[in-house]
């Protein structure tokens, strides 16, 4: 966690964070101190040249969360939509343009974008209402390849030890962790990891995204959409999560802490072999 | 935390949470139990008849989650600009009506609401910009007061206990929490608090807000709309909500865990004169 002692900030990401000072209050004393708080920036995403939405993200792989985001949307089917994407940082703007004009109805899109709660996209109640097809992938996984993975995971993330701002995502396969990435923003985490997935042509169809928020119907919602089979986390899920995931054929694990972990669907793909071995 | 055990449902809000059955995986073995996870409820606000908005939230005090997000969002000045608000809990849908219409640019609205990452509202980054006075309340609280309040604010939710999957919020004075909300979502579990306000004359500019959630722009900026001098929460401020929490006179602390705190800004409202008394 946050310290409030001097930080050593050349492990970080220098452009996420920014150094404050604060009063440190405890039991004995008060004080002036440097602490690093975790930065917030604007990212306006035009797409065919009209202005569609400004994201409050970490200002990090912003083509990755731009295309990522245009997917989870479904403005974007996939890499061969894209003509091209320019990236300008200063002023915090991605250009997407694409092949075919997709910007038919833009209040459409903006109805549908808007749901906020600590959300967004549409509300969707059934399966049915997704338009996604059931996953239908046979991978398995162990218990103990679950707990590993998350420990691996939870240890990653330098920046939100030292923030405790951040909300961290990875793509992983039974063994290891293929893509992490880290946002303010648990959506925008998982929409950086999809872009990249997106831009560098990398499969997720055998792959295990693992979050460190909670989930709700719209991340279950977004992983099934790149058909991932197995969403893990170690927070709560809802109850529409919970029902939607069993719907689309996704495995959703949560509560993973320590030696636990709930799996709240399609349980037939987590097999306990290597954790008895353990035990 | 959730324990996979059966949970006694008698002292909980029963609509807002649902029963479901998960495999729970330990160290020693896999069993299938019953586990609650917290509700997600589609809300759409209608505003003088035109639909605005689909809010995912926890389902309950939807009039003032709808009052509250209204006015966190400028669309609504006061109390006296309410002309009639009527909730269709069934149906999801809370329908207000103001006395001068509100709803002139749909699309302009749109935009304005759409910022993701896990928070909406526009992209502020400075105060100029958000169009709000200073707070210059002389409001003083010590240090022992915040950590009191923070403590029975943890300790007040039976919801969270139970499911991990929601955010809470108070409203306080320096001696109690005056009122209490949680939702799915941070921003709505504030918006809540504020449309409660709202709804019955509750003045709130000698108030503290606790909350559970991160700090980010989009908070603070909600709270300073109602010119609360105090907002205290147990995590993390982005630097931007440090930025416009200086510059909108708020007095933002984070990072409240066992006895210490931080300060991130208007120090000057918090004493340690207690906290040196107890230690």
């Amino acid at each position: 966690m946050s310290t409030g002692l001097s930080h050593d900030l050349r492990n970080l990401p220098s452009d996420e964070v920014e150094k404050v000072a604060v009063q440190r209050f405890t039991a004995e004393s008060q004080e002036t101190v440097e602490d690093i708080v975790v930065r917030e920036f604007p990212l306006t995403i035009m797409l065919n040249g009209t202005e569609l939405v400004t994201l409050l993200c970490s200002p990090a792989n912003l083509k990755y969360l731009a295309i990522g985001f245009l997917f989870s949307e479904g403005l974007l089917k996939g890499r061969d939509d894209l003509k091209r994407v320019t990236v300008d940082e200063r002023k915090g703007v991605v250009r997407v343009e694409t092949k075919t004009d997709v910007m038919a109805d833009s209040e459409a899109v903006f109805k549908r974008l808007i749901t906020p709660g600590c959300g967004r996209g549409a509300s969707f109640y059934s399966a049915a209402d997704t338009g996604l097809e059931k996953i239908v992938r046979p991978l398995t996984v162990t218990g103990t390849e679950i707990l590993e993975l998350m420990k691996t995971f939870q240890h990653h993330s330098l920046l939100y030890r030292e923030t405790h701002g951040v909300h961290s995502a990875a793509l992983c396969n039974t063994r290891k962790i293929l893509i992490f990435t880290e946002d303010i923003g648990r959506h925008n985490a998982i929409d950086k990891i999809f872009g990249e997935c997106l831009d560098k042509g990398i499969p997720t169809d055998d792959g295990i995204i693992l979050s460190s928020g909670r989930m709700s119907s719209e991340i279950v919602i977004k992983v099934a959409r790149r058909k991932v089979p197995v969403l893990v986390s170690k927070s709560a899920p809802t109850n529409t999560a919970v029902k939607l995931a069993d719907e689309l054929g996704l495995t959703l694990i949560g509560f993973v802490r320590g030696t636990r972990m709930n799996v709240y669907t399609h349980a037939e793909r987590v097999t306990v072999s290597r954790l008895e071995l353990k035990s």
